[in-house]
């Protein structure tokens, strides 16, 4: 099993303007280009994201549900919706070891928001760094990085057609 | 002239530690990589920096002044020590309009710090915006870019060896 992000942040390092919209929606075009999120889905068992990622993606998603096939759970201490098949959970620590005896075959998608991705980078649970730089400053908005030092390696790097830059890296 | 930086900065977004120390400075066998500042500074005739910049330099550069062949402008309204051939300059506009009205035929290497390169880019005065990711997050220190909203073309990218990925972007 292996832990990985796919996120998109501004050169200046937001995952979203002030108001939580992802920083790739503010790309013109952006939903005309997958970054690469195809491939991670393809190999992701499962996926990760925290409340306000859940609730944002929820009306969003609803009419077309993108994690059929796929485990989908959620941090948050309030129950969830019923009948979307999330599963909750209170704190990164006690998900981290759900779902490492879940016995996972597939990768997990840590799809965010901020919060979720550095609480597990502050576990050491991201296995693969993959952030999409994207080719504007947003000058303010929320961060992706807080606080924590890590020295990484670079996995591989991929430029895109609209100016986005694929990179994937791996804890040093 | 084209206007352009070069600079490190951490996967988190910052070009310095808290005590002012170039992130790249932090990079294992940093001093064996050039990341292509080499090509930057062929092409450069003018370089420009901020005085805490300059002053942390000097007594690195005394023994080997890098710019002898360069025009070098220091952003202060203080004094310059004698005998080091910069020239002073209380005002990022004001330098603006000096850089403009010299007729170089080169390019201006805006070397920093974060407050020589965020006031150029305020004045939409950098041409070529080149930034070399870094494989690390510094948690803290300078941010390089701070309120600044501004679309950008990538212009090119190239990974190093070391895992630092050369971005160079243009005004959109």
């Amino acid at each position: 099993m292996v832990i990985r992000t796919h996120v998109g942040v501004s050169l200046d390092g937001f995952l979203a303007d002030a108001d939580g919209v992802a920083a790739w929606e503010s790309l013109p075009g952006y939903e005309r280009h997958s970054h690469g999120i195809a491939e991670v889905l393809e190999h992701c068992e499962a996926v990760v994201m925290g409340r306000a990622t859940f609730d944002r993606g929820l009306s969003k998603w609803a009419g077309d549900w993108p994690w059929r096939d796929k485990d989908v759970h959620v941090l948050t201490s309030r129950p969830l919706p019923e009948g979307i098949g999330a599963r909750p959970c209170p704190s990164p620590a006690e998900l981290l070891r759900r779902l490492q005896f879940t016995g996972l075959m597939g990768d997990v998608h840590l799809l965010g928001g901020a919060r979720a991705i550095r609480a597990f980078l502050d576990l050491g649970a991201i296995d693969r760094l993959g952030v999409v730089v994207l080719p504007m400053l947003l000058g303010k908005g929320i961060p992706l990085f807080a606080d924590t030092a890590q020295a990484l390696h670079l996995q591989c790097q991929r430029p895109h057609p609209n100016g986005a830059v694929e990179l994937i890296y791996t804890p040093a």
